[in-house]
């Protein structure tokens, strides 16, 4: 069976564990075995661009040694991506990016949950760079770092930006834009009856498909 | 186990046993029921304004009157899209747009093979309303029919466009612009050295996903 | 004298009655004779995409069946649009498109007032289709039906959203998303300090134009 | 009746009777006096920015001159048009503004056959101030002056390049850049089987639009 | 030494003598001369259409006049830059474009400050012929006049515009639309904590660059 | 005197000799320290994303150690732009970006003569990031390495490729699209009639005019 290696570029194995349940229910429905790796020695969060740089090298080394049929970096930053695709022989997929291309298919419009100030600003041009500008409905922050995004208290503020962006930025369908809060989804869903994705989910499937019709790179 | 009702909206035979047989790499790797059906009483062929009205309310029909957890229907202009998204209650996918979604995932800029001068005009509208103008490398007609496309004597003008496709409109990946010649994917591959779409497969793979994570509607 | 035949594709003759007095100012004006029929055996309203696809075909017969100059498809979703032009040899218009033509020759934004939430989402679409969406500062619904869009009591909401259009959005220019509502144009027109725009009135006098030039397509 | 005042702001006799003639359809079917004049003093041809500057003022003082019910100007430079809508108590309409917005009811995209060189720059510009640039299938010049453009030596080069637009760019509908070839459009439209557009019978049609329905200001 | 000639076309020597005390920081390091001249008999400011075209010829010959290595029009309405172009064999850089090119430099999207809501309309306008409306936050006026825009009593009214500007629209980087209150460039940016440009600023350097590496012509 | 570090990310000490040469206008006309480091132990070109990834880190600690008030860094794909921007205090400019910003104003539509095939889809990238690509012509390749791009035999292949931007494509200003043969600036413009940016002088130029305007970061 082929196997997808989803790597968490940062070092907390609890964010990994969160990431690998969050996987369950791909794991029922498609004949493929997902592994999560932990990228040990990493900065506990990826929220700097010094944090971002300093995993691109040590994680895309991470996968090389560990072949699979297909590769996911499960950061919202998409560290690492354009190397990672260029000395891989198999596909590469970022998790914001994956989340995007299944929001396009979810609603018109979407709206991404993000961490902090700086994080807008990297997706605003990220989206851009993809010529998606035109189905972004908003990109606000929860302003909060990677691990306290999870926590039980980030909840509400996670429902008030998301509401913001439904009502306010006319979203349908809404990014959870960091690892740290993908496995609220389902609550997030309940609350604001929108669809909500999380990215890692995106990524696995999408890698999943690449694998079943046989292409042999992302981009 | 859940099941993907792909309905081939002409009245072909041959045409849903094509698409058929172009399913099974998904079959081998995914947990999902698969099943092609034809539309009985539709055209022989959709290629006119016409004959895509003809089969949006039969084709809508047959999908009520057939349960499934998600369905694709399998013509290039997506008939019945719209409607079938109103009155069903689960994930309902077009193939050119899953295809669309798929290629912006498999290069940077897709190109597609159309049948027909008609069919390019309709895809500008249908590629801006989804604002993905931007990732549009080209649209060219190979001048055939829909069932011509799939001839032996089609292929030559198939690569010749795709050739130019790629040459002169700096497409990076391509999408099968119909049904009838999906078939040729791996010949198309190789010969041009690009990843090929055949957007039936596209569609069931997508809604494949859908389905593994739960959403109970497309958009 | 040429002949512009306006088709109302709900069944209501009282909507019939509203758009053909709307266009005395055009009759007074301009050489033509204008028609304007009822698609007997219609929906009373169209407001759901079956709604749409219910009329599209005989939209299209009633029109084959009562030759003229050029035709007016007489309701804001434009339905039917792309088969009569197939099958028609003379101009046919729609109201939506007609109106938004008008509205980037009378302001630099332009607002619409839509009937539903529905009908928000489905203009978003046809806008970005015909590559105007840089043109459009919003979108708005007044949450009323066809009818009741009409009546009395829908005018203070039909103010309120065109006041959020001019002032939050931006538009300088105001598009009347419903036949239902387009005799109240100079009302608001006075009350805004804005134009307005009765889409039939806008589609008509295009018509006018097509024909008093000789072109014998619209587009 | 209302009256449409047309001023052709170069000083060549000539040029408005030729622009006078091919306005007769539009009198023939709007009840409504269109009257041309020609700008005294002005330069014999507008093809330079000193000519188009030196014209702006002269102009709107032979509009403010001679009252009408709706103004014109009559280069496809649209000079004056800024300072016309700020002094004119009516509505004042480009001719080059109007020939787009009737090209984006008879095709999907519009080819401009310009006069020069420094005309395709300014007409990129002012596309793309309107933000019709998504329409713009290509615009390319003749390499003529004003008066050369219309003898009968310049059909086979105005044809060479529409034939340019339509099979290399994709145009299905010309606009002729200068009101020098403007009564080309028949023998145009016959030969490349496109419709062909005069902008001063788009304008005057227009402007007869406007004052049907009431309007006392385009923009 | 090389020198630009900056040329404030209104004519008001206040509003000379502002713009030639915010350029000694550019004189302080760049071996450069910089000098700024008045046009006399031109309106005292430049708000309306009328007063723009007022100025084209007049501004363009006293620079025609007045030979030096590069030249800058110091209103924000960028007039007669088109002519000066034409004539001159030097390159001629407008404010208001420089400010923008500057911003692209120094933030993601910049917002405008700009004096009256007519100027916002002919901004937008501009911005988009220009390709940059993607980099655009917002524009917004504070609704006061050129001299009124310089008041100590305009202080608060611009740091209101500006903090909407930054809040609501997401501007990261400030352009002041009217020379009348460029002198406020220090106090805005410590209030907001954003780089502020002075538009003639930015046209001084940037003609500077373009004197340095011997490009004749700007554009 | 404020001092500007152009830091040339290659371990070429030739092409960092030739940079500092071409920068030498610029020492001459401004009051500025210019000085060029070479990233010792960095690859010998920049060609590939693993050579990008590999002088990130190393760059920015280079400019760490060395002081300036403005920092650029020499190499066509930005390498480590956002780090720097991150860590240091003072503006940090990239010299692609630097160039299209200035191209922005020598002329409407830009193009690229870029090294190789995959640089091409790393400007395309890029360029949509900065949302200008409604201004880029076009961006093609010599398929020369960084080094072979500056030998005399790459000559007639860059002057091959330019002229086709300039006659297919419709650039107006070229852009250099690599160090290696930013030298060939003069000779370009002289053969092809266009301006061209050698995008280390445009750099240096834009920092020279944050330093003097007194911005603290670039963006």
């Amino acid at each position: 069976m082929a196997r997808i290696l989803v790597v968490n570029p940062n070092s907390s194995r609890d964010v990994t564990a969160s990431i690998d349940r969050n996987l369950d229910p791909v794991r029922a429905s498609m004949s493929v075995d997902i592994d999560c790796m932990t990228l040990a020695g990493a900065p506990d969060a990826i929220e700097s661009q010094a944090d971002i740089e300093a995993v691109v090298q040590p994680l895309v080394a991470l996968m090389q040694a560990n072949p699979a049929e297909a590769y996911v970096t499960a950061c919202f930053s998409d560290p690492g991506l354009a190397l990672a695709r260029e000395v891989l022989q198999a596909p590469v997929v970022g998790i914001a990016e994956s989340a995007m291309l299944m929001a396009l298919g979810l609603g018109y419009r979407f709206g991404i949950i993000a961490i902090l100030d700086v994080s807008v600003r990297r997706h605003l041009r990220y989206v851009r760079s993809l010529g998606l500008e035109g189905r972004l409905a908003g990109d606000r922050p929860i302003n909060l770092g990677v691990h306290e995004s999870g926590d039980n208290s980030a909840v509400e503020r996670i429902l008030e930006v998301g509401k913001t962006l439904r009502d306010v930025d006319g979203a349908d369908v809404l990014i959870l834009g960091c690892t740290g809060m993908a496995h609220r989804r389902e609550l997030i869903e309940k609350e604001l009856g929108l669809p909500v994705i999380d990215p890692t989910q995106a990524a696995v499937v999408r890698a999943a498909g690449l694998i079943s019709l046989g292409y042999r790179r992302a981009a």
